[in-house]
Parts: C-alpha cells; structure tokens; sequence
C-alpha cells in the first residue's frame, strides 16, 4: 500500500536495531484518514469471503480494525490484555509475548462472541514474531470459527512472524513489508496489498 | 442520544449495584455504525470550537474518539496505559485510578502530540469517578494546551464524576447519563446530547 509505505517513509523514527516508532500516525497519534484507506484496502480484498467479524488485540490494532470491519459492515472484537470485573462469564484466553513491552500477557475474548459459523478476519497493526496472532488464532479456533486471514498493517519481514503464521497454514496479508532497516532508513519488500 | 439509550436498555447488563456491562457494542465487541453515530454527535455539537485533536485512553474510548475526530478532521490521541520501550522520549503523565480494574495506572502521552495551540476534545467511553478524565486534563494542561470539553459516551450519573470535573472548570457533555440502576434495568436521566 503505497500510502502507507509513503508514510513510514516520511513519519517513521527507525530506533535501533529492529525498532520502528510510528507513534505519530499509529500506535499512539492516529491518522483517521490513513486507518480509514487502510480498513477499506482490507475490506475490498475480502468482500466477497463471507466475513463474519474482525478481531484484533488493544490497543493500537482497533483503528485498522474498526475501518475493516466498517467497510465490511461486520462487528470488530477487540481481545483484552487482562481479565477486568466486568468480565466475569466464559471466556476464552492464550497465553502472548509481546516483543515490544517484553512481558508475557493474558489475552481473552468472551466466549459468546464467536461462534463455529463465524469466519473471522484477523487485523493487527505489526507483525513481528507472529505471537500476537498466534494468541488470538488459538482463541478463535477454541470456539470452533474459522480464521480466514490474518491482515497487518506493517510486517518486520526480518522476523518469523509470516513463516510462523503460514507454517500453522494461514494467510498473511501485509500492507506493508519491511525488509530491513539500513543506515536509520526502511527498507520494503513488495507488499500484498 | 436517543439510538444509545436504547442499545444499553436492550443490550446491557447490570451487574450487581454499579456495573453496567456493555461489551456487545462498545468495550469489547464494537457497533461501527453505533460509534460512528457517537462520534458525528459530538463532531457536530463542536464543528464551530476550533478543536485541533480529540484524545482518550486506550483502549474503549479510542472507537468513539476516532470517529469523532475523523468527523472534526482532527488527530486523535490515545494516551497509554504503561510505557512500552518504543515511548522512550519525552512523556507527560498522571496517576488515574481505574474502578473497574481497582488499580492505580500511570497513563501517558508523548510531549511531542500537544502544544500550548491545541485546544482539545477529550472523549471516553464511561464517566463514574471521573479519574481518568482529571488524569487526561491534568496531562493536556502541563503541555499548555486547552482542554475545551470532555465528551462522554456513557455517564453514571451516580458518582460524582460529572461534579469533580464541572467543579475544576470543564465542561462536560454525555450521550448517555444514568441516573440509576432499579430492578436490573437502568433510569436515565436527561442526556446532554
């Protein structure tokens, strides 16, 4: 997705070795017009797959998710890092690392939100190691739905996030590829979408 | 707001004296139409107040934020709940105590995202004690920016959130005010919007 390519480009701080800060359109600040171009990107590649919901995970994947979800006329869900009070019923929990806080959490969705008839697409704002979309696979085929794809905004190719998904047999879809970072710069592979 | 009035009555749940659970639409799986509905409310009641960005906290006030300020053509904002190691710069923060986790948190925004000409639209999903909202304002007034309202989905009216913040100067709109629960069902009271 050029766009967004053109984005990280432009706005996007490289910090160290494996790191990309998009705080300023992402993660933190948010561009209600780039999300809104990327929901619909994703909703146009799978309009016609039947999706019954989109899933992602707090906090920064539920802008992308939202507009996917919009443009597919579809509720989003977004799974939660940890159990609150009001979330008391049948739940269905994975175990995920996360690379960028390095703690390992609990990540849940209520059971009465999916069900064996939903097919669901997966929307994520990084993909590095996969363990996010791992996580919320497991939950989703613990209620018996099927995981139709998993979309991501920005894949570190450089990390086995994609081959770890695709081994397990799913479909990754990335708007953006990054290859590599060289001299503080990003450097593409050719997108999916 | 009378479409969100009611989806509480016909999709939330009251549990025990204060909790209202309404994580079909709007804390766990999300209503795209609904919270587009919301965010054009508020968009409309402030088209005219110069709001230069909208900001919550994650994660359930970033749906209805981000379709406010996709109808303002403003950034949105969400704060953090804790710093992750990509947030490395300069940062403003504040203590909130959250009642439905029953912990204190440290929310935080980058110094970077507001300046002393911002003049901001604060939303978020639910006001009871108003902690979150004072722990926001109290961030958005260290970088000099005006915080010119805080615009609620859902307000209880039952505590004294609405008092704390009216009493330090704010201006407070709700979609949504709850007068009380009675019987498992919940009473209105009149809604600012």
């Amino acid at each position: 997705m050029q766009l967004l390519e053109e984005r990280i480009q432009t706005a996007g701080q490289v910090l160290g070795e494996n790191i990309l800060k998009v705080d300023s359109f992402l993660t933190h600040q948010v561009d209600t017009n780039l999300m809104k171009e990327i929901g619909q990107t994703f909703a146009q590649t799978f309009k016609e797959a039947g999706i019954t919901k989109v899933v992602t995970i707090e906090a920064s994947g539920i802008a992308p998710a939202l507009y996917t979800a919009e443009a597919l006329e579809v509720p989003m869900i977004f799974a939660k890092k940890s159990k609150n009070i009001t979330m008391t019923e049948g739940i269905l929990t994975a175990q995920v690392y996360s690379f960028t806080k390095q703690v390992t959490s609990q990540v849940s969705i209520a059971e009465k939100f999916l069900s064996s008839d939903d097919k669901i697409l997966i929307v994520d704002d990084f993909l590095a190691n996969g363990q996010a979309a791992k996580g919320l696979i497991e939950i989703i085929e613990q209620a018996g739905a099927k995981v139709e794809a998993v979309g991501i905004v920005i894949e570190k190719s450089f990390q086995d996030g994609r081959q770890v998904l695709e081994e397990a047999g799913h479909q990754v879809l990335s708007l953006a590829r990054i290859d590599r970072f060289q001299d503080g710069q990003v450097v593409f592979r050719q997108a999916d979408l």
